[in-house]
């Protein structure tokens, strides 16, 4: 018999309440197939979200959102609840201009109390509702739920180690959907110190860890899972409990009839907070995410019943993959450079920089915080850490930076790819602040590539460069397809470049936006405007020889980065007022990232409402010379 | 019999490799009297290094530093490991100019192997070095001591989380001196989690934690305490056996004939990370400190027979202080006001507010990053929190500020303590960079106090802006003594205010340089040039109107701040290039902190070095105007 479909009956998780369980499996049943349908059309993250079908039904069901206050963390797994609450309609316009943002969003929806991309959040952001619950006398629900990844981060401890000590009523849903949360290989308990500490128990201990760590890598896991559960089952979850919380599970997360009880349990208990451990299976329900390495993490548009995806096509290697590439031939010649990645292998190029040198990459975890110091005490003892780690994520080691690594003055090198506008992410993984927060610190040389020869030049720099810290920034994407000149030199610390020469207009960029600039100058020398461009390729130390000559021999001066205010653009500002040369007139303009968030759009349009384009430059240009947009298209 | 001093026979930890037992416990003995005697001298950190003296003999006894790297977490104990590696003669230049940090520090000396001040960083540190000595095959040691308190934070948690996966020899030291690790209230074990998740234990466990709850705080903390050493006896230290480390412990750390042993088995010990549980006395063999509510944490000069400190004669409150009150003020009349520290609450204010509300005051631990979201949550669900953080700290939970606040426009409002030069604590405790780091930022208001009535200003300015993140910065010390209005009104948002009105000269000052600016134009009026003094207030946004008048009608501009490039000065200097003032000249200098970290000195000293003193003012405007000091020295 055919089921009369339910969706369409349900706009908001209210059109749940009458549901049976019946009902309810079927509803989720429908969610996953929308969610696969529209992912398909779109692209996005899909894995994630297959997963928790279930636990999402589950949640709407069981709780009164939007009272009841429901926190993803990351984010990047609440397609469904979308669904749910009022966006299906919408649901294809996910990560495009104008559309649904791809985590959650609190302007998006009233569903959405706390908004998401980074990680490990979520814990901290519900302490903060529960408390403004108590504090207001209020009796509402708050539930956090959170990867077995993300809740390995510090923040999370953090958050775990404060509500745990309090009496604040916070649902906490682990959900466990890989991997085991700690690594606990060999742990032992029931054993008196001294005992422990004298000799014996070493050796079997050692036999323990060398007999896990011989199998092979699914029996490895599989054991180091069962041997959790075991445990977790006996113990109800002693590591949590430590920490204060009421441990629940671990429970199936696809097991409607296991979860909706549970959850109705907890929902009736009556103070301090809760774990509820849900071990859900990544890209559940879908063949070919359940079949692949990744489980469909995240996708372009794809085929539903083959589950292929369509592939672009590639003009010029990513710079990701010309950093791992040129890591790997520098680390060829030098075996003291290593790499660092903070959970990110494939995203980085690590990956690539492990497969060659296994032993020296490390994956940290979700732990940005240790990884910079981690890279600093390596370079303490005479190694040539690379630490790759996204320009967003990098504001999460940030005091690291300043205080382990810059103040010590010691050569960590940073390779912060994503910097600048990212498309599909949306504002939470752009790069915008990067030049400002690193430019600021004294011992820092901060470059940024303009192509990928450049990035070759700029990571043979950084391993040269063994006497304080270096950091340098590269986009998200493809790079400008230049090419890699065999063998990339180092660059000459604090030197600039000029591409062309003009002049009347001399543009001076600070990375990728180097080929805008380049346009620009095509067209403004066709307008008459002869123009120079010179790229900077270092913010800190500033070439101010060749800043001060564009300024004594060009018209205007404009400088121009993927970056804030309080950048490159600024360092110029700083060096020419403090050489005198602002003091008889420089007609500078600096064309930052605008004063906003600029949400998820194609690169191109971002970069056009971003005013960082070709047209743009060539706007301001004539905004300065006092000449309008009408002149210069009549010229043109 | 009076015994023959050993001290003087010690000059670096080779000298104790002979000793006997007993002389090891005598060399304590001395180290501890020769402690006393020098902070009492210059005044420092005391509770902590006596509470360490037989912890440090006996790690310098049994391992061979410095080839066994020795990594003090914090490091505000390590006096006594200064005095017993070559620094004794230097102890009493502790804190001052040109003499020993207060922490410890790479280039004072190689038993130094990594320098410490912020929390929590000495097992990722000890990580790297013992990961840099496995991929050399060296055989040495790595030792990270750090306190029950630097534990909690996510930063060590990561640590601790990487390193229990590995093999990796790695020595972690528990300076057990106060407080239960994590707070174990109520944690319960060996139930299945359908029994626990259904109710009857529910029950239980509110019971256990009333009975806790109800004791008083001494009987509290020692029930607390008890039940975790017995367990720990038990289980052998279940929470860190769960993140894959051995357990050692707990051992009587005053015990010299405990702890050697423990340290020369753990010596023995061939893979993966140990943890040594070690229980100390803050304060120890110095009865005024043993006694005191703080144990002699920090301590101006005392006698040594009475430990009675010398107090300084206070000119002003502190602005800290001021904060505290105001915030306290504004709270009166709105319920909705909380404050949050992240365990600093003596040093931030947060104590004071909290005895008046103490539900409404949050101690979150040493967590900044939790601190923030928790506020960033508190603020979504419609509190007004103030999150009081020193700026320096303030880097520990810059993603949060930039993903939780300042994307999500959330209310939070940021106290940024102890901004600027901060004297005897040296370069990592100064606020050298949140007006670049915040000042970048989207969505924020970026306010300077210069004076306590602004502060209290400032503080009902925060509290009237609901509609998005304020912050504003103080300075450490004394306020002006300029007094406070009764009733503080908010400011306008984004106007600053003119002191004095001049012809010829303007400084345009950002926070507590406005004193300086003040005495700088008395001396340039005398000298014949007429000086504006203009206080911005405001960073962001900034007064631009303001900004562009000072450079119509003055000959010269000078900005003035407390914090690095790419703050302030920057800012004033885009918004003129964007006005499209600059391209006819503006005679404009920016003074900041200069590009390098300052060592600790007086806190006239280091601004005379940093170049932000009245004097360096008159001589930067003489040298825009094109005369030298010399001449200003015959005018005046």
């Amino acid at each position: 018999m055919t089921k009369t479909p339910l969706l369409d009956t349900v706009n908001f998780p209210a059109d749940i309440k009458g549901f049976s369980r019946e009902q309810i499996k079927q509803l989720a049943d429908e969610v996953r197939t929308e969610v696969i349908d529209a992912v398909s059309v779109t692209g996005g993250h899909l894995g994630a979200g297959l997963g928790v079908v279930e636990l999402t039904v589950a949640i709407h069901a069981v709780f009164d959102t939007p009272d009841d206050k429901l926190i993803w963390d990351v984010g990047h797994q609440c397609y469904p609840h979308k669904v749910l609450t009022g966006r299906r309609e919408r649901m294809r316009t996910i990560r495009k201009g104008g559309g649904l943002s791809g985590f959650t969003k609190r302007a998006e929806s009233e569903y959405d109390p706390f908004g998401a991309a980074h990680s490990s959040t979520s814990i901290s952001a519900g302490m903060g509702f529960a408390t403004a619950r108590d504090l207001d006398g209020r009796h509402n629900h708050i539930i956090s739920v959170i990867g077995d990844g993300s809740i390995t981060a510090g923040m999370a401890y953090e958050a775990m180690n404060n509500a745990g000590a309090t009496d604040s009523r916070q649902i906490v849903i682990l959900n466990d959907n890989d991997m085991s949360i700690a690594p606990p290989v060999g742990a032992m308990s029931h054993l008196l110190s001294r005992t422990v500490s004298s000799g014996g128990y070493q050796a079997l201990r050692g036999a323990a860890k060398s007999m896990v760590k011989g199998a092979p890598r699914p029996i490895k896991s599989t054991a180091k899972k069962a041997e959790e559960y075991t445990r977790g089952m006996f113990t109800g979850g002693t590591w949590f409990e430590e920490l204060g919380f009421f441990y629940v599970g671990p429970v199936d997360g696809h097991d409607l009839d296991a979860l909706i009880p549970v959850l109705e349990n907890v929902k009736k208990m009556k103070d301090g907070p809760v774990l509820v451990h849900v071990v859900t299976q990544k890209g559940k329900g879908y063949a070919p995410a359940e079949n692949s390495a990744d489980k469909y993490h995240g996708v372009s548009k794809f085929n539903v019943v083959t589950g292929e995806q369509s592939k672009s096509v590639a003009n010029a290697p990513s710079y990701t993959k010309v950093f791992a590439e040129s890591l790997i031939s520098e680390a060829r010649k030098d075996d003291k450079i290593v790499g660092i990645t903070a959970a990110m292998p494939g995203g980085t190029g690590m990956k690539e920089f492990g497969q060659v040198f296994p032993e020296r990459m490390f994956d940290v975890g979700i732990a940005e915080q240790h990884a910079v110091t981690f890279a600093a005490g390596l370079a303490a003892d005479g190694y040539k850490p690379f630490c790759a780690i996204y320009s967003t994520f990098l504001q999460r080691g940030y005091d690291q930076v300043v205080h382990d690594v810059a103040i010590q003055n010691l050569p960590v090198r940073f390779a912060m790819d994503r910097a600048g506008l990212v498309g599909a992410d949306g504002p939470t993984h752009a790069g915008a602040f990067d030049i400002s927060f690193m430019g600021c610190l004294p011992n820092m040389v901060l470059m940024a590539a303009a192509d990928e020869n450049d990035l070759a030049r700029m990571v043979a720099t950084a391993v040269a460069r063994d006497d304080g810290p270096t950091a340098f920034r590269y986009a998200r994407g493809e790079a400008t397809g230049a090419g890699i000149e065999p063998n990339p030199q180092p660059l000459e610390i604090g030197k600039g470049r000029v591409l062309r020469e003009g002049s009347s207009i001399a543009i001076f960029s600070y990375g990728t936006r180097l080929g805008e600039a380049l346009i620009a100058a095509e067209k403004l020398d066709q307008l008459g405007l002869s123009t120079t461009v010179a790229d900077a390729r270092f913010a800190k130390p500033l070439d101010t020889e060749l800043l001060c000559r564009l300024a004594d021999e060009h018209e205007v001066v404009i400088t121009i980065e993927e970056g804030s205010v309080g950048g490159f653009g600024a360092f110029c500002l700083h060096a020419l007022a403090d050489a005198g040369r602002l003091d008889a007139g420089v007609k500078i303009r600096t064309m930052t990232l605008p004063d906003t968030f600029i949400d998820q759009d194609s690169p191109e349009l971002m970069y056009k409402q971003a005013k960082l384009d070709a047209d743009s430059i060539v706007e301001k240009v004539f905004e300065v010379i006092g000449r309008n947009v009408a002149d210069m298209q009549g010229l043109a």
